[in-house]
């Protein structure tokens, strides 16, 4: 009784016909996750599946939506919480995306970690940066509109608080993708501001023809309260050739009132074929703000191993 | 390594060879919602993603059954609670369907609204009834049978109170359709009864050629308590011309005790094709009972502006 | 905008093109269920969608991942938390699972039930044993090695305690299976130990052209409290004609301090054809230890009569 979903390329003759349609992606990771921040050495199993679903209008308008079950209990609720899911409608007037999706800081600043460890070890260390800006502190249902000329591309996006606070998020980010030469050079831009905070990054990053990559990062996250996160500053020098990634990064942020908590991370990515990658993740930095032991910052490690298969 | 899910169109070739199949269907609302009720106007997302599964056993009887995952926490649950999914199994002698499924007096009754709103607006004001009848009333696991003959069709159902009461909900409903010049025409009516509480609704509609839908409704709730709505009764008058729908509804209860709790909903929607619809859908009514304060009726209102995407 | 997947078969001239890809696969109940073991006699009605995710890697080792709604809830944490999820990876070294697996007793034990009921009565009564071993003692991740030899199979597996106690849980299972003249006889043997308990279970069943089969179990659950089982024996004995198996099993348990908790169980099986089976099921046993009123051993059962459908 099983069904069985083609892949792409086995349906070239039948995509004309499907003007509405589903599409399903897994992904699974298996292996084993330790290191000295709360668990055990212990096995690490998790698995996702992803709906992509896209459509277009008689008049060429394209539009879609992504669930996935993982962020389904979320997605259970009514469609004035944040729940996971995403949808978009795109046309010549750009591109305008809503839910859980990247406020514009996010979307214009490309992260120092490539690469992928199945327990995120590489980046998820103390000093880190996701580019998250502001995205999340107000709901986090968000809207961005986006606009691509040539190899500039820019977006605007909003988030609405609607506690009493009234912090609504504002943002605004550029990017800029080119070659020169073989190498391929990226720059992001972005600023977010809720009223309380404004705070920015700008990233830019090369990849070279013998296969190493560099990425680097500054940003200004404007700290109010002593101990918090004021600004950070991190790159990552990555390193491929063949089915091989390997990476090192390293991040600093320095906290209001002085103190500074740092990190680095390491990966290593190796592919299979098929969609089966061996993925190992290190990473180790200072016990997070808030988090030390007796006023101390002490080191944290974790690390993974294992492979990550997708579907 | 994404897989896609071919249109209906594009399988006719196929359709012997698959005795018993699963469909996948999506469906996402982006826009705004707000209005005095509650919330802020904020963004509105949702996503949703249903299962549809069927079969034809040996002898020709037909089976199925409907799984989607907005319902998927109460699924999760074992069988002898309700948990949003329905199943059926039909055959010349009919068509028995159990689970989260209409009792016969919903099934029978035919709403009063008409078109989609992302929020829902012009069907949840104060004065809206939706059939519900004592639906839900006794744990909400809900067997169907159902029946048609010619322009007719007819239904009972039963929900089994597990608690000390022992309210079973036992219903029966009766419907017909016909065309009339071209003029279309349903009669709903339906009955419930929990040994407590014996409820009643009948519904007429008629779609005319100009593009004129008109829909009227009434029940009698048997309120047992001062207060708790008594009696119903409402109207709805539609107009679609080529992609436009537009509908205005007006439902009105009268409360056991003396008080009446009235509201009206309007909505329009215009087709995009595709599966893309813009919607636009205002409710206002009286707080509802329960909810007056300092004793006295104000008026609450919500609307919402966007996009229902189908997949 | 429904989207249909394609029943396997249909597919065979698309397989070549496929290297990665997810089949679905759905399973619903309905019908009516109960007994004197807590609720009233109430509708049954239930229904999962299971994600079954394969892939071959270029080297030719395959690898897969299994997800399924019901067990979504648990699915959504983290990896290193048990989710529902497994996963594997194949290859002529054998096979690695992960996730929500059997430990190797439970993989290598045959249950003594036979068929289906919609409420599993024969297979949940007190006197029934599934082979759980220590499985699930120490988190619910396991992994497991296994390895076939002609018609024998091994395997070992692990189950890591992160809790203070350390219990993990190491376990190794044999199994055979054979035809001798037509009799396919099958043979399994497990052993589980976690430093507190170790556990064994031998089993054996038949099956002979006749269409009977037999299956007996021992098990050694090494009770460390008095009123814990200690052993168990039990015996199933099942007939298949044509469409319809039926099938009754005894079981008991050895209480440590003395007592005996027994039960039986009958199921009966009618296949429809096309996915569709009529189940009957019946389960009767002593109250389980720790549920017994005023000291005194009563007996409780429980019954479900409806439709099982697969998809």
């Amino acid at each position: 009784m099983k069904k069985i979903l083609l892949a792409t390329t086995a349906l070239v003759g039948f995509a004309g016909a499907a003007s509405a349609e589903v599409s399903i992606s897994g992904y699974a990771e298996m292996g084993i996750a330790g290191g000295n921040r709360g668990a055990d050495t212990q096995f690490w199993t998790d698995a996702n599946v992803t709906f992509s679903m896209s459509g277009t209008t008689d008049g060429g308008l394209t539009f879609g939506a992504t669930v996935n079950l993982d962020d389904l209990t979320g997605a259970v609720g009514p469609g004035l919480a944040q729940g996971g899911e995403s949808m978009y409608i795109s046309g010549s007037f750009g591109k305008i995306t809503m839910g859980d999706t990247d406020g514009a800081l996010d979307w214009a600043a490309q992260e120092i970690g490539m690469g992928s460890a199945i327990a995120d070890d590489h980046t998820t260390h103390a000093g880190y940066y996701a580019n998250s800006g502001l995205d999340g502190t107000a709901g986090g249902q968000i809207a961005r509109y986006e606009y691509s000329f040539g190899s500039f591309a820019a977006a605007v996006s909003a988030e609405i608080d609607t506690s009493i606070a009234n912090n609504d998020v504002f943002g605004v980010g550029v990017k800029y993708s080119g070659d020169f030469g073989g190498t391929k050079v990226g720059f992001g831009l972005g600023y977010q501001d809720n009223s309380v905070r404004s705070v920015y990054a700008v990233t830019a990053n090369a990849t070279m023809t013998n296969g190493i990559a560099i990425n680097v990062g500054y940003a200004d996250l404007d700290a109010q309260v002593i101990g918090a996160n004021d600004t950070w500053a991190g790159i990552g020098v990555g390193y491929t050739t063949g089915a091989l990634l390997v990476q090192a990064n390293y991040g600093s942020y320095d906290v209001l009132g002085g103190a500074t908590v740092d990190g680095w991370g390491l990966v290593a990515n190796y592919d299979l074929g098929g969609g089966a990658v061996v993925m190992a993740g290190y990473g180790t930095g200072d016990v997070a703000a808030g988090n030390e032991i007796g006023g101390l910052y002490g080191s944290e490690d974790t690390f993974s191993v294992g492979l990550g298969l997708s579907f």
